[in-house]
């Protein structure tokens, strides 16, 4: 054990595209539970794209994050101390906690980690956060029926990928926008897409679907908003459905983006456009954990994680998020 | 009884802001009525801001309308000669006609009007496709809740002007945005709205709500597009929902407007947007027609016809659509 808790503070918020300065890496003491609270020695930390939005001083789903105050994220890691008898030392949990070596967690808001099912770091994708918003996110305002076609914005991300995923299950035909040839070929190869576009590479999405989804579209499933998805909004079918889980384009915008106006074209498919938080299924978590952990035992889930090693590294691993160097789950490994 | 029939023939698509050029005014026979068919003396016809649509070469929810053939629209008109068991000579009947001093309709596709209930051109309005369009836009779209705001733009027009109304009824707070004073006038003292904005007086539209819709925006019922919608989306609530109805501000626009993108400000509040067509409930027409009759024959829903007299004015009556020239329904008196 080491002898003091290293911890990255959030220094400064940024304007525009985030950068180091906003991160600070503190010694601090080793914290100490208190009653009905767990010590836990960080193994994996997760960072999410949804945590821009916290760094920034304005009211929104997510809590803002306080400059000076500890970066906060879902953490995978073991029991050292307990102070409850829900879980023992050496226990495997998540939940969440801070960029840490070391966090403590409330006993009552911590799940177990069940290692036979998957690797630890899947429990902060697949088996995790990401994975439930997919599950959720695709059937319930997705609502995709056998033989449609899905477009998944995103697709070789944490959530992108097992929507995409989720779809093909549900007999639909699937087609995902990720940006680098490898992801594409994940997606195609082992992923079973139908078919994947590089944004990065194509110049013209539209023309781009024509190709690979020329019976329209029926469930867009966004992740990143801009271009792409202003080319799919032109191929949207009669009462198409239009999941906006992120928008991952526009995180670093200051200012409100402008683009094309979508709801002139939402009139003639009766078209239904929807924000949606993972937060609002919480009563059903059970569900979605019980269905994609069989899926991913089955190996009917495919599932990734790129990990970078070392607590020191979280912040560029999270900074990497906006350029798209993660395939699958972006996970930073702080112990093993 | 006229030796000719006077008839409306769309002459040229329009770029942008259609104009005379687009109509032409030609004296032809009078149509004979087969068998089923009746021939109609017209007395009103509507012109409706969804025809706009109707006059780009473009595939959309409106057949396109064909350079050469005659203007199509609701009208209100007598039976002059009966080929069906249905109607006889002497009977008020409303369908889609064609901008002329006859039309032949077919006996099924034709409603009764009954001018105890009210006047000949509510069946326009009120009592017609618009009244349709709000109930069914407002009710099952916005699904409005008692204590909830409402807000409506175009609210001085056909379909806002009952959407506001209905909306009172169902118990929620009422805001309108409409353009002139003597609009103001008539939502707040006559309908009964809770507010409204004269969008073409007041320039801080989202100030403006701030001030009249203190808790944020529960239902948006949309049939103007640009700024003023650009405003309430900014302060749509938890879970509000937003009928998109109309655009009129775009309907004239070259290529695709461009504008605040909307599908970042939809994540936080997990709101719906939809597009909205009333044919989606033709099905369900009947009970539209019975609690729109009740409510006008009980003088709890208000309604008003602004009527342009002439069919040579028709063109003009269409026209003063897209300057907001009308209050309530846009008519055209052919002959009484």
């Amino acid at each position: 054990m080491r002898e003091s808790n290293r911890e990255w503070i959030f220094a400064k918020r940024p304007d525009g595209e985030p950068d180091m300065e906003s991160f600070e890496l503190q010694e601090n003491d080793i914290p100490e539970p208190r009653h009905g609270e767990l010590l836990v020695r960080v193994q994996y930390l997760s960072v999410d794209p949804y945590m821009r939005g916290r760094m920034r001083d304005a009211e929104s789903y997510a809590e803002p994050w306080e400059v000076g105050e500890p970066m906060q994220g879902t953490i995978v890691g073991e029991v050292l101390e307990s102070e409850s008898e829900s879980y023992d030392e050496g226990d495997l949990v998540t939940g969440n906690g801070t960029w840490a070596d070391y966090t403590v967690l409330d006993a009552e808001d911590v799940a177990p980690v069940d290692a036979s099912v998957a690797d630890p770091p899947a429990y902060l994708g697949v088996l995790g956060m990401p994975g439930r918003t997919a599950y959720y996110g695709l059937l319930d305002v997705g609502d995709p029926k056998p033989g449609e076609t899905v477009v998944v914005s995103g697709a070789a991300g944490a959530v992108g990928s097992v929507v995409g995923q989720i779809a093909k299950l549900n007999g639909c035909r699937v087609i995902g926008f990720a940006g680098s040839d490898r992801k594409i070929e994940w997606l195609t190869e082992d992923l079973g897409f139908d078919a994947a576009i590089n944004y990065k590479e194509v110049s013209d999405y539209r023309g781009a679907l024509d190709d690979v989804a020329p019976d329209g579209v029926d469930v867009y499933f966004d992740n990143v908003g801009g271009p792409i998805t202003d080319a799919v909004f032109t191929k949207l079918n009669l009462d198409a459905r239009v999941a906006v889980c992120g928008q991952i384009a526009h995180y670093n915008d200051e200012g409100v983006p402008t683009g094309p106006r979508k709801l002139p074209q939402l009139i003639a498919p009766r078209a239904t456009v929807q924000g949606l938080l993972v937060g609002d299924y919480v009563t059903r978590f059970e569900e979605a954990s019980q269905q994609l952990g069989a899926w991913v035992a089955s190996g009917e889930l495919v599932h990734r994680e790129t990990i970078v090693s070392g607590l020191e590294n979280a912040p560029d691993a999270f900074l990497g998020l906006f350029s798209g160097d993660n395939i699958g789950k972006q996970v930073v490994a702080v112990s093993e």
